[in-house]
């Protein structure tokens, strides 16, 4: 499969495992919610170099490159979205989550949480995978049973922190049961497909960061959609993944948009 | 040890995995946030009656007795402070992170995280390990650069909801670098104890949720003290552990204390 073939041709998660062994040099980017390692660019220039080889027609969008001044986009030629490592803030922390992500459009998508060894991975009506072992959402229907998970993201002006607080605040008086942040949005998304969590939304992220995680969703039986309740846009920066349409629904009425103004800043959950 | 020894007697820790595994019939408590499974109460009638074969004079505080109508009372006794799952609610959706939790007063912590299969213990004077490596907090001094660990609990009036998520909206002005929630209090807490996060932060908690972590971030070399900056009360229901003074009193500054009104309700992270 695509899958065991990128993974031993580039060795990926070696890499990414011996890199979060060392001291990393960590420079800053544009803001302080903004890491990113000499890991991150490493590990993508492997991935875009290994496919090639095998892919020569094929087209990339990478956090890294677009971070670099490439263009974003997404036409109809097979296109892989790669983030390198999402959640790098953790990464550079050293805690609990982060994942590589791999996607092929829509075709399948690969998540690879290293702290917990947890590879996600999901192809096109073949089913979504954990470690080898078939997802499914929850199926909950019910939005006061659901844990709500979420990012906070790098947009840190007034607008958006305080539309991104009160959007929680609202799901909290509805209520749900529980809202989770666990600092790596495609980490969280798979969370919906594997019934952990009921429901994941998030306002600012960029397509690289949920492009695998949508399939593994979807192919786990859940549903994508934009955060004002119409169908899912990658590049629109907003989503919301559910165990079922009800509960979609549900957080698409309580949670507001705001302008994501930081287009090349990548923080936390990203 | 006494850690060996509970552990042998009681075979606790395969009590909660093979519950895990089943089906568990949920009882819904005081309110949606307010999970209890059978494994609680049976987990914490088995700790109790273990230690009391080998200590017959030591006290008990445990979650699961006071909710039935014990009272809480912390002497100058030798006491057990017990909770047997942290995170009930993650718990029973079988999402990543909770933990069963032990504690000898100011002698002795565990917090077993049973998903991830994390023992994080401490003995006083002697340091707190993570699956028997030694656990240093990050020393982090500068609270731009933290990432920082709080629950939602289970306190959902408006002024709870309202202070609590203007809690976040302040820190992220500051900013601090990122905040999570993992939905046990307990193993954020521990996040400080391995450096993974910079500071934890809650109001609301129960003694039984944050006296195993307590030892443990002391004995990783992280300070522990009360919201408001004063001397850490574990009956207080409120709690700043951090890497550095510096970091902790740059918390208090910014957090708000509000009334906690569900004293027998156990929420998330709880």
């Amino acid at each position: 499969s695509h899958t065991r073939l990128l993974f031993c041709d580039c060795s990926v998660i070696q890499v990414i495992l011996s890199a979060f062994q060392q001291q990393k040099e960590v420079r800053l980017k544009s803001s302080p919610a903004d890491l990113v390692t000499e890991t991150d660019q490493q590990v993508e220039k492997m991935l875009i170099s290994a496919i090639r080889r095998k892919y020569p027609q094929h087209r990339f969008i990478g956090e890294e490159s677009v971070a670099a001044g490439e263009a974003v986009e997404l036409t109809d030629s097979p296109t892989w979205i790669i983030d390198p490592i999402d959640g790098t803030v953790n990464f550079v922390h050293r805690s609990q989550a982060q994942s590589y992500c791999l996607c092929h459009q829509t075709e399948f998508g690969i998540v690879y949480s290293c702290v917990e060894d947890k590879l996600f991975h999901a192809q096109r009506g073949r089913g979504a995978y954990l470690n080898g072992k078939p997802l499914c959402v929850s199926g909950q229907t019910d939005i006061h049973r659901c844990v709500v998970v979420t990012e906070i993201g790098a947009e840190r002006d007034d607008l958006a922190l305080s539309t991104m607080t009160s959007n929680i605040c609202r799901l909290l008086r509805l209520p749900v049961q529980g809202v989770r942040a666990l600092g790596t949005a495609a980490v969280d998304m798979c969370q919906v497909a594997t019934g952990g969590a009921d429901a994941y939304y998030h306002i600012g992220m960029h397509c690289w960061d949920i492009a695998a995680s949508t399939i593994i969703v979807l192919e786990a039986g859940g549903v994508v959609m934009d955060t004002d309740g119409s169908e899912f846009d990658m590049m629109s920066r907003k989503v919301i993944a559910a165990s079922s349409s009800a509960v979609a629904n549900g957080i698409a009425q309580v949670v507001q948009a705001f302008p994501c103004l930081t287009y090349f800043k990548n923080g936390e959950g990203e």
